[in-house]
């Protein structure tokens, strides 16, 4: 049997189909009722008359509810007065199931609230926006590197060391041994290189990040590219091709759902390659003609970086920042010693860090010395210093944050309605 | 500067090209020496005369040592009798950096040997064709999906509750209360579908399964589509459309990679739809008339599993399992109250199960007994059974296990070769 979607409506028109979903809504006016029926597609308005429809189906008007499950047939035709533009003139309604009376109504309701009914939150419109763009995003993520000839490499969620410090570790129990949920691929990612010239992978990671910060989940999706022979001028010009992309397939594909967001789609159609490339210290000299107390050498705050993304319509690339406030496996700059060669991508309007990256340490001494300053030990990352061993090459690469991008190209406030289930400090549930 | 890579070289025969890599091997012959360049997406025999290259390039013959990181710069020509068939004329070699003694040789190792050197041993031409496939599966199953307008819902790794069983589950401490890896994003998928209709996950799972097998990993990746209203035989048409496309899309562009791994491509080329469909009752007839001393109610091991498949070319469904072998949230036969609505499907050439589906419960009352039977209470389901109070409707879907299958179509006798860094009980490093 055939099946129709909403989506599709402008496909058959004039043809006698059947949809089947919930109730979104119900208006009542006598001798006609109208079902905003949703079916998980999009939301199509079902005329139901005595004069079309039979007995049975048109008293169902007295018992349905919204969001009970539902079943129409009938013709579907343009209807421009209609939400989405067509309209089902009802033969048959068939109630599958009566639904509770639902505890989502269109009155507003608290973050919590909402959150705690996640799993029932996801039938509304914005969160099928959102979770839309999210899908998106992620198609245009793969499409990317598949269509440039990278190797998918899937690195373990299961580590034994930390790639990104020991603070935000999750531990479980490794039948007796203690093992460590990726916090990044890129070590793995780095072997893969090696092997296979471009990788990439794409998993979630996961920081018990014990800050409550409209920024960070405990669990997030990552892409993370690594390329042999690329520096970081390169690395550059890969992370911005790729971004451009990304916002260019979200205006392409998903222009509805950002006006149900009521994103300003004008901002996002300003964003230009090249994008501007600046120098930490140029960046440091930017928050200090903007009056920020800011020494060389700190990290940036999110406030900071504001300030910095500010001052362009599109994402700034900033480069060649102090070793000591970066991972030990960047690669020291050869001009200054003091500096490493990484760079971090920061979206516009004030959505942060989306991208960070560098040129990898190829110097097997060099990257021994970082890793002892550490506090660490070569034997902790043996395999890794394996990759110098055999064959040392340049290399770079770059991690992007899947739900940071999500919330930019969005507009979102807040980054716990940019996954599905989220997972913070203080939700594990539902 | 535009980028040559080898498995492109068509593209450029003529041409004064530059390939940057690492050296798979070295043969040398007095006036010539023969430089096998791998740059991890092919290999090309690079020529290296006192005549065309000039005379460091012609001495780093006398310190070049395999896997050593070079970069080769010479013609591209057509030549039949080289592997590849084609062939460069160096005229200039740069050693970027000179690789100690690589602890693996052409000579045979033994799997633990090789399992502990996986970060190097993924160079190999095997592991290449291995990863190749795989991520031609990935890519076809992200399709698949993707142009049937599901929508992906990336359901999250923490979770509160077991999905199948709490005997094999991974726990973490998250901010003070047990969090538990998931094992399964189904009832979060079934949330999804009521929300999106159809919808699609696809992300690493976890078993700390306690058996040493070669069909078992700790983490493995696993696809589930759940399709509001869809019964068991529409999941069954789909879970079929689904695995005769990848096997499709395998055949169509990984063709050199099975030759090279020695698969008989034939017993591929044999896979036709539509896939038989037996019944579990039939199964066990199946086994009976081959002696196997096997009651009805007991499941299958994997012995039996070569058994049934081994009648069928095709992968085959086994349907409508006995209740009390299967999970609580599966829908009772209205048929045989003894039974759910449950499918397996089984590779052919004994791969064992690939998939395992069902209709869900839509039935509230049905499934508290069933939750309860297992000892737990409607306390730890209840965001699940909100599914079933707010418009329940009847729905389907299945699980498809990533790995099994690049086990099954590359033709391997163990799992443990089809992630890039497979995790097992015994193996959490590199």
């Amino acid at each position: 049997m055939k099946e129709y979607f909403i989506q599709n409506a402008k496909d058959f028109i004039g043809e006698e189909v059947t949809l089947k979903g919930w109730a979104y809504n119900v208006r009542k006016s006598g001798k006609i009722w109208f079902l905003m029926l949703r079916d998980g597609t999009g939301i199509m308005q079902c005329v139901v008359t005595k004069f079309d429809a039979d007995e049975d189906s048109f008293n169902i008007k007295d018992s349905i509810t919204q969001e009970s499950s539902v079943i129409v047939t009938g013709e579907v035709k343009e209807e421009p007065r209609s939400p989405g533009g067509y309209e089902m003139l009802a033969k048959k309604v068939e109630l599958v199931s009566i639904a509770e009376e639902y505890p989502i109504s269109l009155k507003e309701h608290g973050i919590d609230y909402l959150m705690d009914k996640r799993h029932l939150w996801l039938r509304s419109k914005r969160q099928h926006a959102i979770m839309r763009i999210r899908h998106t995003i992620i198609k245009s993520i793969r499409d990317f590197f598949d269509d440039r000839d990278f190797t998918l490499i899937d690195t373990p969620i299961f580590q034994q060391a930390a790639t990104e410090g020991t603070a935000t570790l999750f531990e479980t129990d490794y039948f007796g041994e203690p093992a460590y949920l990726t916090q990044s691929g890129q070590l793995y990612g780095e072997a893969g290189a090696a092997a296979f010239g471009k990788i990439y992978c794409f998993g979630p990671t996961f920081r018990a990040e014990k800050s409550k910060t409209r920024r960070h989940l405990t669990e997030f999706w990552m892409v993370e590219p690594e390329m042999a022979y690329y520096d970081l001028d390169m690395n550059m010009d890969l992370a911005e091709a790729f971004v451009q992309y990304i916002v260019s397939q979200v205006l392409e594909h998903r222009r509805p759902e950002l006006e149900t967001l009521e994103r300003d789609i004008s901002i996002l159609e300003g964003i230009q390659t090249p994008f501007p490339r600046i120098s930490y210290t140029d960046a440091v000299k930017i928050l200090q003609k903007n009056g920020v107390d800011f020494k060389w050498g700190d990290d940036f705050g999110g406030a900071d970086e504001t300030i910095i993304s500010s001052q362009f319509k599109s994402p700034v690339m900033v480069h060649r920042y102090p070793a000591a406030i970066k991972a030990f496996y960047m690669k020291r700059d050869p001009e200054n010693e003091e500096q490493v060669l990484a760079l971090d991508m920061l979206a516009p309007e004030g959505y942060g860090e989306i991208i960070g990256g560098s040129q990898r340490e190829d110097d097997i001494d060099l990257l021994i010395q970082r890793i002892k300053a550490d506090g660490a030990t070569e034997e902790d990352y043996a395999w890794y210093l394996d990759l110098r061993r055999y064959g040392s090459f340049p290399h770079s690469g770059f991690g992007l944050g899947l739900e940071r991008v999500v919330t930019w190209l969005c507009g979102l406030k807040h980054i716990r309605e940019t996954a599905p289930f989220p997972r913070t400090m203080t939700r594990l549930n539902p």
